[in-house]
């Protein structure tokens, strides 16, 4: 087989880890993906950066900490300078492309400032977080009295449903994202107690068929080499999904939610508040979970069918000997455990991913199938696909590092041991339950394979979880007395974290390290006494003069 | 008087803080400037963010620490997309304008990735740090064996000397910037040896009379308002002046070095590596003191006389009715203290720096005359000048603090109970010594108004001093017992610095904070079981659907 020129990063929306079979899920069997892990390295201790769409792909797409690039939640614009997988890929000669869902948010307002136009094509890369587009597709187009979520969303899979014959004045809405019950209701997909209906739309028009062909559409005709962001949007809520996969699963299929009476009763004050949030009071209902999980369960069943179509695709058009696949997801859900719903906490739940790495190169022929316990970071996919473009990695902008000496059998270990993660909650109503202000609304994580701390920036005392003995993370022991020790040390590793030089980005390390000098040779002599202290073509300028009259 | 319209913002370069009169210097008498000071408010504990002219220079020009504009050394650019002074004065209706010295790097790459040219008003601006340049002199036209140290530098002012009548190849060195001796030798400046002779220069054509000149010629035709940076290149070495400024001081007016025989037999290994610098080892030797001190201390009562001639254009011409102005410093000078020359550590002598605001309005009466012991810091001066512009203080940018109240006697103190320094000498002699990379070669200070914590990177010990009992700063209590309690409520303030949200710069705090809601309007409904959980209205889009026909 020839070695990776093209490279398939594939992304899904608050995946949760440990749904996949691969992962050990034991009702809900992903044949597809599972079979990608045995082609190449499945990953078991993934972590994503900020456990919130946006900010999690900022992390990915600029291969840097949120706290380096800024953008800490969703509609937090991306500032003009930061650069992207896109700008590493281009220079090194491979093309960068867009099908999907990206969360951007162009800096429309540094944008403008210095003068860059959207027309232009820098401009609309820089709008569109580096890509090409071939299709954007951030999947929601929701409606309120207050307009439109999201003005371009959806726009051209609308366009496509309409096409199709679907009626009304949002098909997204109505069609892929609504239910339809026995008597031809039409039943908001938004409503999690009709998440057990069938989407009201031909399985083949639901979202993730139509990315899928997409993807194959952009690849179909794609110039070598690219890089092609296929981008899903589900199994992100709405939690509805078409037939035959919203009834595969039932509540017997549903996981126990992994909480304690314990976790409820002395929550940490911002656990606490996050537990408080109709999102976590309803997914801490039976009746939410056993109608939403299976849902959630049949968006998954059909991505990895979905899979199975683009896989089969291409190995038929011989671009499985040629491309790197990669496939993730950009957070988790909670599903009720820990008494909470959505993402925006520090769990394991949330901030773990499936990672998948197919490399067809024969250098990664003796990892094929294995299973990597290193500590890795949704930033190490930057410099991962820069090394596979043949670009040379800029560690002075890019802060994770490349994978491809695991993949490659040279390593079983990234060099880090711990990862960092932040969540930015200000504009949540968990931060007005707490009265936290824009700078206290924040908290970091850093945790190595056996311990996680998380700091609130609030004020409020730190939570730890000892990952080894309490997999489940049920036990915070934040306030153990004999734990202190472990809370100092891992706030050590905070610091060193938080104080690293994340800005310093428009010199790499090696030219500054070559500044190295005792005299510069430009003239510049600081701390001599005699022109004899130096050799004499370092003071040639220097030395020698005679005044000629009163002015030179 | 009416209120301040326009703002002078001058700077010298490398001056000390207590070699003025009104600092306390005890033979140097700076009139001029006491005066200044005596007609404002002079801060007695205003503190550099980077002891290093560029790096220093980017924090009081964009009002940020230098951990987050990324610019920590010379030569290191200034990334396209921090915003300046400039940006903030121009969009308060202020113009903001050059005279002398930046030090600015301009951010060629990204200038480039971005389409940005230096040929466009935006572009010349993003180049020159944000400034409108009316003559831009960064005084330096050293020459060596690899070419000029700076290709542009001088320009304008060598051309000055040439149409003067001062011939050679380069008169900035041959005259400005070299002495000559009772037989006609020209000897060059460089050479500490050559310090006390007087410059090859008329007194009236040297740096710090035409850089006058030129702030005034700028101010004669200024459109109101405006922000002029008259930004001067001495008392920076080289270290030489013209007559008769060359032999006011001797031998006798030279202050004993501030060290002790412990500081070298003890010193912590990185300080030890600074001691060993050529510098340092000139500036340790008394001839090399005793002859370049009173240079130092002629090239700064130089400065002040110029002083007398701008203030009193200024009260000429009627702009001492209407302009703020403020003097300060870059950083200060060893001068053999701690057995130390140059600049790049964090003692007193180098990182605290005169700062003298004289406001013209009303409101500023009550403090005329007064000294203000606050901490301030050079990031506090852009939120100063924008609020005087009339703008509002983007704090989500800007990380200093106007200092507006306490001119106007509606405090005394800042906000802040700690000031922060960093160095990055990964490119300095030093670092090789150490073998420190670019992550190693790094330290940061925080300091009380009681405590200086210094924080190495390099993995070596902290270094602990006592400002209130060692105000020399010769007791190093790093390795004290008694103080590690101290050293750790010190680390606490610096992890807190370095954890600060210093990216999120595309929003402001007071838009995210307004962004808290429970349900939004715009259609996204999270964790609703049953319509009737909401009101009405933001449901109506999603309710009481009756499915037409299969496809819609």
């Amino acid at each position: 087989m020839p070695k990776a020129k093209n490279i398939l990063f594939i992304m899904f929306d608050q995946l949760r880890w440990d749904y996949l079979s691969c992962y050990g899920h034991p009702h809900l069997h992903t044949p597809h993906i599972d079979r990608l892990a045995s082609m190449g390295v499945r990953f078991d201790r993934a972590y994503i950066q900020s456990p919130i769409c946006g900010s999690s792909r900022m992390c990915f797409y600029t291969g840097r900490y949120a706290h380096s690039h800024g953008a800490t939640w969703n509609g937090i614009p991306l500032k003009v300078g930061e650069m992207t997988l896109g700008d590493h890929l281009r220079q090194a000669g491979m093309g960068c492309w867009l099908v999907g869902k990206t969360h951007m948010k162009a800096d429309v307002a540094g944008m403008e400032r210095l003068g860059i136009s959207r027309d232009t094509v820098i401009g609309a890369r820089v709008a569109e977080c580096g890509f090409d587009v071939f299709e954007r597709d951030d999947g929601m187009r929701p409606e309120g009295p207050d307009g439109f979520y999201d003005e371009g969303g959806a726009l051209k899979y609308n366009a496509y449903l309409r096409e199709a014959g679907y009626e009304g004045e949002n098909p997204w809405h109505d069609h892929a994202n609504s239910g339809i019950d026995a008597d031809g209701n039409v039943l908001s997909g938004w409503f999690l107690k009709n998440s057990a209906e069938p989407a009201n739309i031909a399985e083949d028009d639901s979202e993730t068929p139509y990315l899928t062909r997409r993807g194959m559409d952009f690849i179909g005709q794609a110039q070598d080499p690219w890089c092609c962001h296929l981008s899903y949007i589900k199994p992100h809520w709405p939690y509805i999904v078409p037939a035959p996969y919203n009834d595969m699963y039932g509540p017997e299929h549903v996981l126990p939610a992994v909480r304690s009476q314990a976790e409820q009763q002395d929550a940490h004050p911002v656990l606490d508040a996050f537990m408080n949030s109709p999102v976590s009071q309803a997914f801490s209902r039976d009746e939410v979970r056993e109608t939403v999980v299976p849902a959630y369960m049949g968006l998954i069943k059909q991505v990895d069918d979905q899979m199975g179509v683009l896989f089969k695709w291409l190995e038929d058009t011989g671009r499985m000997d040629d491309t790197m696949i990669v496939l993730t997801s950009d957070h988790g859900d909670f599903l009720g455990d820990h008494w909470l719903g959505e993402k925006s906490f520090f769990y394991e739940t949330s901030i773990r991913v499936p990672l998948i790495i197919y490399d067809p190169s024969p250098e990664a022929d003796a990892t094929r199938g294995t299973v990597c316990d290193a500590l890795v970071e949704s930033i190490d996919l930057v410099p991962t696909f820069l090394e596979v473009a043949g670009g040379e990695v800029p560690d002075h902008i890019l802060e994770g590092e490349s994978l491809l000496p695991i993949l490659h059998g040279q390593t079983t270990e990234t060099a880090r041991d711990a990862v960092f993660c932040e969540v930015d909650y200000t504009t949540s109503s968990e931060a007005g339950l707490l009265g936290a202000s824009a700078d206290q609304a924040t908290a970091y994580m850093v945790a190595t394979k056996q311990w996680k701390l998380i700091h609130f920036e609030s004020g409020h005392r730190p939570m730890l979880f000892d990952l080894e003995n309490d997999p489940d993370e049920l036990n915070d022991l934040g306030l153990s007395n004999e734990h202190q020790e472990v809370i100092a040390r891992m706030y050590d590793r905070l610091s060193a974290w938080a104080r690293r030089i994340s800005q310093r980005t428009t010199v790499s390390k090696k030219a500054l390290e070559a500044r190295r000098v005792n005299q510069s040779g430009t003239g510049v002599l600081i701390g001599i006494w005699d022109e004899n202290e130096l050799p004499p073509k370092l003071t040639a300028k220097y030395v020698g003069q005679k005044v000629k009259d009163k002015r030179g």
